[in-house]
Formats: C-alpha cells, structure tokens, sequence
C-alpha cells in the first residue's frame, strides 16, 4: 500500500520526483517518508526548510489517504494550518513521522468522516537529527468527500 | 540587487531551481518572489503546499539578506518558527511578498543586530489568488553573526 501512496506523490505532485520522495513505513497509525538530504541541501550542508516543510506536511497527507483507504474511503485532503518549529539543522536524510495521538484520534476521525463526508483532524510531524527533536510540525488537515 | 539574490537561492538551495524562482521586486521593506503554477502543481492542477511554503519562506529570507546587505552586513539568516494558513487554492503562478510591518521594525532589527550580532524578526509573507489573500505565512527568523 506504501508503495501505492509513492507512486500517487510521484504521479501527482511532480516536485516531489525532485525532491526524491520516498514512502517508508506505515502502521496503522504513523506513517514515515523519507527523503535524501543530497537532492534538498542548502548553503549551509543541511536540509533546506522548504524540503523539510514539504516531507512534513505529506507526511500527514499521506498518512491519512492510507487510513482513508485501509477502510474503502477516498477524499479531498487539505491542509488548511500548519505550525512548525525547526530546533536545530538536520544534517542527515530526511525522516518525518507523522502520527495520530492514538487510536481513539483515528477511529473519531474516521466515524465523523463517514457521517458528515467531511471531517477535520490535527497531525503531528516529527523529523529527527542526531535523535533529537529536529522539526516539529502540527498540520491541521480537512478531508471532504 | 535582486538578480544577485536569485543567482544566491539558485546556487546555494538546488530546489530552488526545480521550483523555478525568481526574484521580482524590492522595496527596501518587501520583497517579492516567484514560481510557475507548472512546476510546483499538485492532483488538484493547484499549486502544491510545499511549494507555497518554500516560496514565502524565501521571501522573508531574501528580504532580510538584501536589508543586510543594503547596510554593508552579512549574517546566517535561520528559519526557527512558522505559522502558515491556506484560507484558499492557489490556481495560478505563485507571487510571494514578504514585508516589514513599518521602517520602524526594520530599523530595530538593524540595531540590534548590529549591537548584538545576533536578532531575531518576524515577517509576514502574503500569497494572493483572484486578487484574495490565498497563503498568509508568519515567520521568526533569526540573524546571527
């Protein structure tokens, strides 16, 4: 199914080919997706703000069409808010988990999806340097039918 | 001052090549950026969020860089907190400007940096579609030496 949603980014969203997007893993819960720092550097060797931006936010994107799919549901996917707090550099690839706060986030999210064909939810995205906090990003995402 | 700017991002970020910016205008206190609908366009044949997000990012980074520059200062300019609300898609070429809130914010700015060799601002950066604002992008920058 991963392999799916990469090729949906790819398809769709042509600037990820040149970021170099890749899809990771998903559980149910948390997708990750990755991306190589080499194709998104900036002047100072580390990963420029607008790549970081972009594997954040689809990150959530991503991992809400795969929760809409795993229960036969389609949708318009929208970000409509985003906050985001860069710590330090990531001097690495770049790896952005994003994640519901648990299950019951996810099983509302899904039920008030199927009742009104429209429902809002808020995901985080972290991206991690030297396994520490890197980039923490709160993306508030509406889904309409 | 502008074209130096451009060949700046062009050089020292590679996505910006891919998202084709360019440098427009400046006025001492905006500065205004900006990429085609057809390399930053997503499922929806609207301009992709990382994309609206790389450019207002930029538009506050290259203003601060081409103030620095205007007083004979160099520095690290250095994203640390964003808020960004979509209110509306952006169907067409994406034009950012990022502006001081008065000659008195950026005067400030100025002095302390060159006090302190170290300041933080923050600028706001507008995206506009149909003549409606589309990105509003809050962002804390902060300049060191």
């Amino acid at each position: 199914m991963i392999e799916e949603l990469q090729q949906v980014l790819r398809s769709e969203i042509p600037l990820t080919n040149d970021i170099c997007i890749e899809t990771k893993a998903f559980s149910g819960l948390a997708l990750t997706l990755f991306a190589p720092l080499a194709k998104n550097i900036n002047h100072k060797s580390t990963a420029f703000g607008g790549s970081l931006y972009s594997v954040s936010v689809l990150s959530g994107w991503g991992l809400i069409y795969l929760v809409l799919k795993q229960h036969g549901l389609t949708g318009h996917i929208v970000i409509q808010e985003s906050n985001t707090k860069f710590l330090r550099p990531v001097a690495s690839d770049i790896i952005a988990t994003s994640t519901f706060s648990s299950q019951e986030q996810c099983d509302k999210f899904i039920h008030r999806y199927k009742r009104k064909n429209i429902a809002r939810v808020k995901l985080i995205s972290k991206i991690l340097s030297d396994d520490l906090p890197a980039v923490i990003f709160e993306g508030s995402y509406v889904v309409h039918s």
